[in-house]
Formats: C-alpha cells, sequence, structure tokens
C-alpha cells in the first residue's frame, strides 16, 4: 500500500495493557491525538497518521493468553499475527475463522478493529458473531474488560460489537477472545471458467444446492484480472491454459469426510457441465496445485501493485448488479486504466480495482464520486470489508442515513469527547450534534 | 410464564413504523414510560409493565416486506411470528437461523431484542452475526434506518448491534433484516443416553470431530427433567424405555446428502457405544418419531410449569464446571425442591429450572444470590440467552464489570436521556454517572 504516506515523529510500542492505558491517559491529559496500529495492510489508510498523530502500535503485544482445546476459544493480545493464529490453533485441531490475503503481517486486533472479512466469512460468518470478548482501552486510559469467553452472554448491552469496525476511533482493542471452529480433514479446491456473469451466479447457486455445508469459499475473478496475475506474479501458472474465458471461479469445500466430500464435489462439476454452466474445470489433485489455484485468486491485489498506481475500492453489491458497475466503470475510463473486477462472490463482496500508469486527479475525478453514486443507486456498501478508514470518512453518507451517522457521532463524542483516537477516520468530521437533546 | 405479572392501563398496537415513532414522540414529551411488547414469551419479565408503562405492542406489525430467493436474505416486520417465517422461508428452499421452543408465539423483533439464543445456535451462530439490518424507532420517535441487506458492510459503527439484546430499552425494533440458511435435505435425530456427565462431554468431542459440519443440535437433560416431562406432558413417550441413566443427549445433524449423512451418524454412535460413552441410543426413524425425541427435549419448561412454581436460571458456564452447579444447587435445596438441568450443551448453556410447590421467600433466599455468586465465580454469564430483563437488571454486576456497566448507562443516557424506554430493566438504576467527563 502506497497510497497513503504516513506523518508521525512518535512510534509507541506498549507491551501491556497497562503501558497501553498509561500512554492514553498521558495523551488524552494533554489532547494529543493517536492512531493505533496493527500490521498496518489496511487499503483505506486507516492506520495511518494524516498529521502528526503519535503511533501507537501494538506488535509488541503478541501472546497468546488461553487456548482451551475442548471448546476451541482462543484468547490472545491484539498483535497476535493472524497466521500465527491459524498455525497454533491449526496444530490443535482448529483453524481461525477468518481468512485473508495479509495473513503473513496483519494483527487480530487489527482484523477485529477493521471487521476484516475474507475467505471464510461465506463459512463461518463474520467477526460479529465469532468474537466472544475483547478487552479495550478507552481515549482516557480506561480499561474495558468485555473479554468473555463464552458463546452466549446476554448480560446488558454488547458493548464489544462497537469496536469491532470502530477502526480504533472508539478505543484501542488490546486483547481478543474468538471461537475457532474444528479443523476439518478434507478439503478441495477446484478453479472453473464460466463464458459470461451469469453463469457465474448460476454456478453459485448450484453450489449452494449441491455443496451445501461442505462449501467453504466462492471466489471470482475476471480474465484482466487473471491477465495481471501471470504477468506480473512469478511463479503463477494459468490452471486452466486451454480455456481463454471471461471469468473464473475458485471453489473450495471443507469437510470431514473426504470420500463424501469428492462425491459432492465431483456431482456439482458433472451438473455445472450438463447445464453448461462451466465450460472448464480443475480440481486440484494436492495441497501443493490447491496453494497454486489460491494464489491466482489471493495474487491479484500484489498483481496489481506491480502493475501501477491502483485505486481500489470494497464494494457489496446485490449478486445481480456486481459485475454490472465493472462493465460501466471500463466503458466510462475506456483506454485510460486497466478496470479489474474479482471478490467474494459468496458474500456479494466486489473488489473494484482501477490501474492506471500514476495516481491522477483527472483519472481520481472519472471515478469518484461515480462509483460512490453508483453503489449507493444498487442499495450497496461503498465499504464491504476494508472499512472507512481516511479514505472514506467523507463518503459514509453514501451508505448511512444522516439520523445514523448523528448517533454514531454521539458514540464518538461519548467515548472520546476530545477526539484523540484516530482523528479524521471514520467520520466524515467532528459534529457537535446530538442525536436527541438532553432532557432538561 | 407467571412469574411476573404486568400493570398497564394502556396498550397500542401500531400498524406502522411512522405509528410507533409518533407514539413515541407523544410519550417522549410527555415523559410516558414504554414497554415494547412481542410475543410476550420471555422469562425475564423483558416485556411486561412494572408500573403504569405504555405497551406498545408490535403483534400488528406482522407483514414480510422482501425475501430474495437468491441470497436467503429476508426482510420483515418486527412483528412476525417466529414459526410462521420459517414456514414462509421454508417453502422458498431456506430456514431461518434461529428456532426456540416458543416459536409458535414468539416475534422476530422481541428475538433480536432479546438476542434470542435457541436449538440452532451452534450450527448458524447468534443473531449478531445473522441479523443484517433493522429498523429502530428510537425514544424520541427519530427513525433509525439502518435495515441494510448485505453481509458485509463496514461504514461506519455498526450501531443495530446494540439494539440486539438491548431488550428494547434504546430503541424499538419494527423492521428486521436477516440472512437465512439454505434447507438442507436430510436431518437425522439420535436420542442417547449417558451414565454420567463426563461422558456427556467426551460425546460432544466425539460428536464434534466426526459430524463435523453436519452436526446441528447438541442438547442434554438429566434423568429429573426427563421425569418431569413424562409425568406433566401429554403424548410425550420415553425414547429409551429400558435405560434408566442419569444423562440424556439430543444430537441432531442436518446435512445436504442423506446417504453421507447416515454413514457419517453410524459411524459416530457406533464409536461412541465402543467407547463406552454411551450406553443406550435410538436414531428417530421418521419425522414423526424426531419430533417427539424433539418434544422431550423442548417439553422441559412447559412441564415443569405444570408440575408448580418454577424458578428459572439462564446460564453460560464453561463445559466441564456446567452440571456441578445442578448438583450444587440439588444438595444445598435438599428436598424443599426438585432441581433439574437440561440445555443447549453444544453452546455451553444451562437452564437451571427449580420447582417448588410454591413461589416462596425462604426459598428464594437459598436460591440468590448462591446462584449469580457461583456462576461469576465459575466466569460464565448469570444470562446466556435470555436477558436480564426485570429479574437480573440488578444481577448484572455479575457478569459485568463496573467500567463496563458505566458505558452502557452513557449509551442509554444518550438514546433515551429521559429513561422512557422500558424502565426498570437491563440496567440497575438511572446513575448520572459519566464514562469520561465531558472534554472542557
Amino acid at each position: 500500500m502506497n497510497k497513503y504516506e504516513g506523518h508521525s515523529q512518535l512510534l509507541l510500542r506498549p507491551r501491556t495493557t497497562q503501558q497501553v492505558s498509561e500512554i492514553l491517559q498521558y495523551c488524552y491529559a494533554g489532547r494529543l491525538a493517536v492512531v493505533p496500529q496493527g500490521g498496518n495492510t489496511g487499503l483505506v489508510g486507516g492506520s495511518v497518521p494524516v498529521f502528526d498523530e503519535v503511533i501507537l502500535n501494538l506488535g509488541a503485544m503478541n501472546k497468546i493468553l488461553n487456548f482451551d482445546e475442548a471448546s476451541g476459544i482462543l484468547v490472545c493480545e491484539a498483535g497476535c499475527i493472524l497466521e500465527s493464529l491459524d498455525n497454533y490453533v491449526g496444530s490443535r485441531g482448529y483453524v481461525m475463522p477468518l481468512d485473508l490475503g495479509a495473513k503473513g503481517s496483519c494483527q487480530i486486533g487489527g482484523n477485529v478493529s477493521t471487521n476484516a472479512g475474507g475467505l471464510r466469512l461465506l463459512r463461518y460468518g463474520s467477526l460479529h458473531g465469532n468474537v466472544l470478548g475483547l478487552e479495550v482501552v478507552l481515549a482516557d486510559g480506561t480499561v474495558l474488560d468485555l473479554l468473555g469467553t463464552l458463546r452466549k452472554d446476554n448480560t446488558g448491552y454488547d458493548l464489544k460489537q462497537l469496536f469491532i469496525g470502530g477502526e480504533g476511533t472508539l478505543g484501542v482493542v488490546t486483547k481478543v477472545s474468538i471461537i475457532t471452529p474444528p479443523k476439518l480433514a478434507s478439503t478441495n479446491v477446484a478453479f472453473l471458467a464460466c463464458e459470461d456473469y451469469v453463469s457465474c451466479q448460476k454456478t453459485f447457486a448450484q453450489a449452494k444446492l449441491q455443496l451445501g455445508e461442505i462449501l467453504s469459499a466462492f471466489e471470482f475473478l475476471d480474465r484482466y484480472a487473471l491477465d495481471v496475475v501471470l504477468k506480473h506474479l512469478d511463479g503463477t501458472r494459468d490452471p486452466l491454459p486451454d480455456s481463454k474465458q471471461h471469468f473464473y471461479l475458485l471453489v473450495e469445500t471443507t469437510g470431514s469426510n473426504q470420500l463424501h466430500d469428492k462425491e459432492k464435489l465431483d456431482a456439482f462439476l458433472e451438473s455445472a457441465i450438463e447445464q453448461g454452466l462451466i465450460t472448464d474445470g480443475a480440481v486440484a489433485q494436492d495441497i501443493s496445485q490447491a496453494a497454486s489455484f489460491w494464489k491466482v485468486r489471493e495474487g491479484v491485489a500484489e498483481a496489481m501493485g506491480k502493475g501501477g498506481a491502483v485505486y481500489k475500492y470494497d464494494l457489496s453489491i446485490p449478486l445481480k448488479d456486481l459485475y454490472t458497475l465493472v462493465e460501466d466503470m471500463r466503458s466510462r475510463l475506456k483506454d485510460s486504466a486497466t478496470v479489474v473486477g474479482y471478490g467474494h462472490m459468496g458474500d456479494g463482496n466486489l473488489h473494484l480495482n482501477i490501474m492506471a500508469p500514476k495516481y491522477d486527479n483527472e483519472l481520481l475525478a472519472q471515478i469518484e464520486p461515480y462509483v460512490y453514486e453508483w453503489t449507493a443507486a444498487a442499495k450497496g456498501s461503498i465499504s464491504a470489508e476494508h472499512g472507512l478508514g481516511f479514505m472514506k470518512a467523507k463518503a459514509i453518507h453514501y451508505s448511512k442515513s444522516t439520523a445514523a451517522v448523528q448517533v454514531m457521532e454521539g458514540f464518538k463524542k461519548l467515548l472520546d469527547p476530545r477526539g484523540i483516537l484516530n482523528p479524521y477516520k471514520v467520520l466524515p468530521s467532528p459534529s457537535e450534534s446530538h442525536v436527541i437533546s438532553e432532557a432538561t
């Protein structure tokens, strides 16, 4: 990510919650702005200091505190790297309920703060369901212990939910309790080619029907994305070299019985071919081939970065209209940029990437606010899984009503009345407005 | 539920959100307290007027507004009855992600407001993950449109989460958008007998391993519960008449392939018997037998009510200690009451029911606060899925820290500064304290 460049003269790396609390007490008293930072892998500038904010980097708080092997409930510090956690629980028969391309450097505290979605959401749901508890330090240094380890807890308002996706503007997440599902023995990955987007949708409906409980990912990329990957990423190969189609799907199944899963997958593929939904397909024969299929899909973001300056949009759009935006943008921009569409089709989540030789304000003016207006008109969301950060704080109105934004401002003011936590992010600008006038 | 008797002189049944808004505007201006009410099936007095509150009954707002057959996303009014919704989506190939004993009369708005758990949580997770959007009317009549229909939407704070489990104290839920999973073709139900509680735990671990992705419910009841059901509920039969064991399990699988599921279930049962985890078991041979097994488990609450006065506790307790509380309570109360334990073992959720000839303050003093202290010491939750309501508002401190309760009070004050919405519920008492003193 080189679109946002930070400015800060001070980076602090606390090792304990107590230290986080003391830092925030100090900053709160002195009205010093603070930007909490995890692995700094976000794409919307959420962890980048805008002016002279103090950087509060959680990377040194990286201890696993507890893992209950009977229930799969993990408690750890916010700075733990996602991949390390997945390895840790993996060797104990469990799997992290989220997975994303940046897993090697992103941190769980950042994942929670941005409500990261990723590749396993289709199967295991969002962090709002999987996070069981949080420890959060508020702007004034108050430590809020919400670190429950229970699947069910209806005692009062579920405060932790506000910090999931709060992007560090309401408090700093210091510890996380999360439920991890059992690791199942059998995984299959298929790479499929479709002639058009309608066939992709029909294939998805068929997969839900025939793969049912074992469907664990349904991803798509267009031909443009595949070409960029093959051109810019070393060691990638076209999984279907004999097919030149417009769309590709990656379908993953995860289950407890290899024989059963294979039967279901074969039946699904046969019927998809018979019905003409897919024109070609390959099933990975071993782990390394499965990894190479995944690399094509996961490598799009990295490959785009190597090809030039990239404008990235992360959108939720109702499935039937999802690809129309890509086509509309392509015809709008003509030859001035390469427009690529890919993403988590199973979640209705499009990653629209626009690559140009360099960042250019004229081009940007062609893209924004058009992309936001288009998405709002389709009743979509201008941020599906990346958050608003610095990039889209001013665009929140495209997805949320004025009354909703006012309530958000009220919460921000309540928890961080001096506005020291991650300023200029999420909400458009400090406002004095209240939701409801104070009782008199 | 006859423990709480309401007092109110006025019951209003609005038909539209606009009417809800007008009622609240009026009540807010006149400082009239309001208790929102759904199906009135709660067990903690959350929907019961304590003094002279106006009852705002949502039952007439019972329209289904939209159902997207491609995605399974349902949008409906708050007064829709859960069972009606399940029938509606069921005939279109989907299933509601929650199911509970009261489904025939409870309403989706009440389910959301109490964050109802129930029988499918093990498989589909909580409402915090499944509810995609809400329309909520705030205390002063402001209509808050958070009625998104997208699986992913990271644009600002996820406000709807606070109203899930808010028990009607922060706003009145008027519309709900919820994702419904595909209805799978194959369901199996087994009823098993275990000699002791340790065997129940081991059977659960084995089920997670061998049934994996098809496990959809893991419920337990003790012998006392079974006896009460057989005695008081007409038409119930002991599923295992030749076994007289201390514990019984109901295990349900749901999958897309009957043959595969049966193979997995048979293998699981064989190994559980071989290992001596279960002493006996029966697999339902048809839908009506499956229903009769479920009736035994689901009928405990109703049967208890027919047997006398019942004190009901809904607790989350780490699995290994879950039944110890039942035994401790039994030896504490001796012959003065019948102590019964059952619940959603897969979620670590115990329903502790204590039946006596009549409600009695001396007996109650033996039970409370002992039950809350015991649960707090075990790091459990004093309300797993029922909420705090009127019954446990004062007991919130057993499960939540003072700092957390103060933040809750801050949110309550922000959204309902005059305290008209469902007073005396959830939070112990109005407090003027603020989390963080206002910036000066």
